[in-house]
């Protein structure tokens, strides 16, 4: 069962180690949007993405003996990185299941971080039943990427961190918008936010072809994507919302919505020009949707996650010239 | 007279302005460098760098009735925007006197946050002549780069940050890597953490070629650059170090640290990489030294400034290929 008191003891156990990422601003944005734009930073969290947070809840939420056997965890990348670190830094031995197609350098960041990487195919192989069989054979505890209550208690608490920054920069109604792929991120902030800053709505956004999210909270069930492969957001494409994800949002968020590749990728372009930060098109879709889909928001003030930065040179050179 | 207690008053005035910028790690640095490295990550400052906190320091430290009258800067482009969003934020005029070849965002960037830009050629003219005379016809208050006790001081809250940062990290005895142009925020930074943090060391970074500080430190007099066109660092590039700021580093600081252009830009790509920052190459020489300088460098920690991110997308992309 998940619910708003495990994100306050998740954001106990994760205060001597998270980073507080910065709510940053640029008045060339605002001019964009049409209204205040803020943006969580959470491409500047351990690890590049705010996946640090579950990983670290997961573990130090768990039994000691438990965790001391080792951790598995199946990723395109983010939530790899964001486990694998946390195992590290408990010195116990983490288990990666990755598609054979994640980018580069999350693989090798990955092996880097400590872990033992085991690549799959995305296209023929189910994550699930692979990454359940190997935990079986080795005892190792599965940390799920999304549908696992510790791991939306981590996520959540970026929520919490919003509450307090937009309370600095006298921010009392927005619309908070999150990049969403299996709904971690996105149903954790809205528990946060339901709790501490009720005036807000958390509206999940995702690139489109990849909108399983938005269409399954327009039609009251869980819908599933056609395909896994081709979107330039791998960070946020899953198979379909969670189990435990889904009934959260749809009780909490507001509708969806979808960005093009293109918006994505003219949304980093502006994060590096405006902001200084480095943003993955995955990460990028919140502050697209800020950006170029205006009219489908309400009110004075938006603030959007910006989810991850782990993106390849090539990927980001793209973006530069789009 | 600069002290330190303009520091402190400094800290005050910035307080509901400034953004406190995160201190950045990444334990793929620390590999490269054989020691824990930090980041203080200005290029996350409002305008792209540090320098809006000596421009609003400034403005916000003299008389109302000066500041309404507006207010003029010369620079290369970071103080500018520095200055003209201070002004803009006090609903004052601003003339920014800037020179041709500045990159074409800084010149942009600063015209659109409501400065009037006048330009000038930095190979034959001189930016100190053109800017008194402006000041002069225009009864405007000239805001000097660097050699001007408030402007100091508001640089020197950079180093108040970084002593209870270090503190929460651990950190108690570290060498503080700066880029350093005409020494502002060098002398700043130094005057701070004499004070809060004595333990500390710190020392100027510069570009080859344009190693004016670091020959100046040495000789004991203020060495001049050969010349002034050339560097890609052209955020740092200034004639010497400044009358009021030389003293300072003299007395506070430890020897220069020169850094390549090629080094200036691997920093970039390892910033872009691991933190997910986007520096520009005169904000990059600290990291440059802390990495690839480690032998000249003594202590567990180094902790250096990235102090701005103002960069064209066509010098960036040469930086990922390098």
């Amino acid at each position: 069962m998940s619910n708003v008191k495990m994100i306050f003891a998740a954001a106990e156990r994760l205060a001597p180690v998270v980073r507080r990422t910065p709510l940053l601003s640029s008045p060339f944005l605002d001019e964009i949007a049409e209204r205040r734009v803020f943006v969580k930073a959470e491409c500047l969290q351990h690890t590049g993405s705010f996946k640090f947070r579950g990983g670290w809840s997961a573990l130090s939420g768990m039994a000691e003996e438990k965790r001391n056997k080792g951790v598995i965890a199946y990723s395109s990348g983010n939530h790899a990185q964001g486990v694998a670190y946390a195992a590290a830094k408990f010195g116990v031995p983490a288990v990666i299941l990755m598609p054979e197609d994640a980018p580069s350098q999350k693989i090798e960041n990955t092996r880097a971080l400590g872990a033992e990487v085991v690549l799959y195919d995305r296209l023929t192989g189910i994550r699930e039943e692979i990454g359940a069989k190997i935990a079986r054979d080795r005892g190792l505890t599965l940390v799920k990427p999304y549908d696992e209550p510790l791991v939306i208690a981590g996520q959540g608490t970026v929520g919490l961190e919003i509450a307090e920054q937009a309370k600095e920069e006298n921010i009392t109604d927005a619309q908070v918008l999150v990049p969403c792929g299996g709904g971690g991120l996105t149903s954790g902030v809205s528990m946060a936010l339901a709790e501490v800053a009720p005036s807000f709505t958390v509206r999940p956004c995702e690139p489109e072809g990849f909108d399983d999210t938005a269409r399954s909270l327009a039609s009251g069930g869980r819908e599933t994507n056609n395909t896994m492969g081709g979107s330039i957001c791998d960070a946020i494409v899953t198979p379909s919302p969670g189990e435990i994800t889904f009934p959260i949002m749809q009780k909490l968020c507001g509708s969806g919505l979808v960005v093009t590749d293109d918006e994505a990728l003219r949304a980093m372009s502006l994060a590096f020009q405006r902001l200084k930060i480095v943003l993955e098109p995955g990460g990028a879709v919140a502050l697209a949707a800020a950006l170029f889909h205006a009219n489908e928001i309400v009110g004075d003030a938006v603030i959007a996650i910006a989810s991850g930065g782990n993106v390849d040179a090539a990927t980001f050179m793209t973006a530069l010239k789009a």
